[in-house]
């Protein structure tokens, strides 16, 4: 008898934004005529830049040929991204990583969530709280925590809050933990922390022998200095730290899928006799047996942003959705939210108000308005009580949107 | 203390095609001169045909444009596509398959290796010998096996001999087996069952509540009109069977990436206490939590196969390659092989002669003709004393390759 993976029946019904999904169709079918204003996922809208169509259209012509057509490339990445990756990102920082410890993917998504299949069962995982969910689920998939409290806390896995009570920082959990998650700039709060901050836990993870997952998905929306781009930039992160990174929100590569994870070469894990072994093998037998590489004329690209054009063309992109940001702030604030995050992220991080809860301020807003946010209890028990709003709509939408919800009664 | 998965440990080193990549970069590096003949991964050389060029391009062009801009699509794939796959792949053969049960991902060994996820870890798999090494060391990696023995057997791994002795058909096997993998067209061997020989696996699975994971990814090879070409062709295995179907080797996607699998809404697996719960949702939820979909562009290029001049031109290309096929099974009947497979099937297997090791004679017509090849036992002990060679290659490689093994000396 083919049993199941019982873990799945601990999950809580439905992913939050499939559930968002189902509650907007809803309210379509109901109401044809609402132009609702999406801002909700954290989905781009721009179209992908000049250089990088270039680039991708001469890669299907190079597909189109006997002599330039490529079949199975490198699992990894082709060299000429990784190479790419490594110089833009990383080296013109002054930070030592290189283009061999680069993993080319097809997104972040499912790098954090196959990263956990190279550790062992028995790790203590924390995360922070409001949390992007696929850290969560990912964890209860593999039988990595208990069961779900009614607390709305899954048993076996650490919490750290983040809340406006404490600035927005986790504390270093009491317990020894042995895998962290942490997603700087932060997803959802639109949160940063300082070297100083991030230093404290590279400290912690090097004391414990602890790994840190550190996905930098919203890195490029970084505009002030003192905040770290990579958790490499952190002396002895090397030895304790994933870092992963995507093109998604840098390039508009949403719809385009395209991602990278970092793995330097020092970084151990243990077995149970505490042997260390070279998370960086591991990942490349995961990466080489499970997976075929990313799409050729993705690759090509997403390379492209790495032109002189296309930089330019990116900044302008990420420019763009930092003034979406700006004026939600402007906006929110003007409303009477309290606002948080919009700075050095692209997403406006509100509180909800005395007493409502998030799923209700998603349905005031959502009938009312007809504006799609995310209601903060959706990311972690400690979101009741926020709202998140997603800067990567169009400017008229954001202009609009802010109008509606400044004539609603809230 | 973070804890590596020790399970991969246990695994073989060096994956199969990493390492045949690895002696023929070392053989180049030591010969520069020497024009290899790659007949080793089956990969395909054939450009992207015209109709699929240029829907690929449509596409990129779409991503360029604001009001045609695609972000996030569905996980599952676009309507489009698993409409056309159902209509033309299934219904049109008179096989009952919705687009609805057509899960769009990134390649088959993504979804080989990472199906087992939504299955407990107490199931007994069951695999073919020589098989596909992705369907062993995923299941390894998940700690679903013992450790490998001397004999390059893992314990607690079903093994199905498949050799000239059984007419490379496997035999139901003695203990109860709760997961089946089954390829067919089969890779490595180019051999077909017979609906009869397949309806067998059909009526065990129903019997014992098994699961059979059927690899479909050369059904586009199939001439003989009495090979079914998906398992969802015999009566009740809607009930008890995934099939895996990709565009790499049908469409020439293995750069380009696409595939899919079919999961029926009256698939089910169990819990320990015996109830019925659908792998179609199991496999939903994997699907939207660890995957973001495939780039929107590519699967404009897959649907595109569908079209009436899409499908004259892959029809085009599959033959070219069966021919290949012939050509190759015709001279290495005369060079001496005993040679099976390569008629319904894009693989020519044959065995090495006497007494020779599978790696020797890779290395002995690497060194002495610069054809690469593939050593059966690189797909498990029953694969020893065989080896594959793939018709992918360009038809004047096939050529020069068959003439450089006829002057050899084997």
């Amino acid at each position: 008898m083919a049993l199941i993976n019982e873990n799945y029946l601990k999950l809580k019904a439905g992913y939050l934004f499939p559930e968002i999904g189902r509650r907007v169709r809803e309210f379509q079918k109901n109401n044809p005529e609402a132009k609702v204003i999406k801002m909700g996922i954290g989905d781009v809208t721009l179209p992908l830049s000049p250089s990088i169509v270039k680039a991708f259209h001469e890669a299907v012509d190079e597909m189109s040929k006997k002599d330039t057509f490529k079949g199975y490339g490198p699992e990894q990445g082709y060299k000429f991204l990784r190479e790419a990756i490594a110089v833009n990102e990383y080296q013109k920082r002054g930070i030592n990583i290189k283009a061999d410890e680069i993993y080319i993917s097809d997104g972040s998504k499912c790098d954090t969530g196959n990263i956990l299949e190279i550790f062992g069962n028995d790790n203590i995982i924390a995360v922070q709280d409001p949390v992007y969910p696929v850290y969560v689920d990912s964890s209860v998939m593999g039988g990595r925590t208990g069961v779900l409290g009614e607390d709305g806390y899954y048993e076996n896995l650490i919490y750290m809050p983040c809340t406006a009570a404490n600035g927005f920082i986790p504390q270093l959990p009491k317990q020894k933990v042995d895998i962290i998650f942490l997603c700087y700039p932060n997803n959802p709060t639109g949160t940063t922390l300082t070297r100083k901050e991030l230093k404290k836990w590279v400290d912690y993870a090097l004391s414990n022998k602890s790994v840190i997952l550190y996905d930098a998905a919203y890195e490029a929306y970084i505009s002030n200095p003192e905040i770290p781009h990579s958790i490499f930039e952190i002396e002895g992160a090397r030895e304790v730290a994933i870092e992963f990174r995507s093109f998604s929100k840098t390039a508009g590569f949403t719809g385009t899928r395209c991602a990278y994870s970092v793995l330097p070469e020092n970084l151990v894990a243990y077995t149970h006799e505490g042997e260390a072994k070279s998370l960086h093998s591991l990942w490349l037998r995961r990466h080489t047996t499970k997976f075929n590489g990313v799409s050729y004329p993705v690759q090509r690209a997403g390379a492209a942003m790495y032109s002189p054009e296309g930089r330019k063309e990116i900044k302008e992109i990420i420019a763009y959705y930092l003034e979406n940001a700006h004026i939600m702030r402007e906006s929110l604030m003007k409303i009477g939210f309290q606002v948080f995050g919009g700075v050095n992220a692209p997403y406006v991080w509100v509180t909800t108000g005395k007493g409502i809860k998030s799923w209700n301020l998603f349905d005031k807003i959502l009938h009312e308005a007809h504006v799609v946010g995310t209601p903060g209890s959706g990311f972690g028990p400690s979101g009741e009580g926020y709202f998140r709003f997603s800067a990567f709509a169009s400017r008229e939408n954001v202009l609009q949107a802010m109008q509606r919800l400044e004539k609603l009664k809230l």
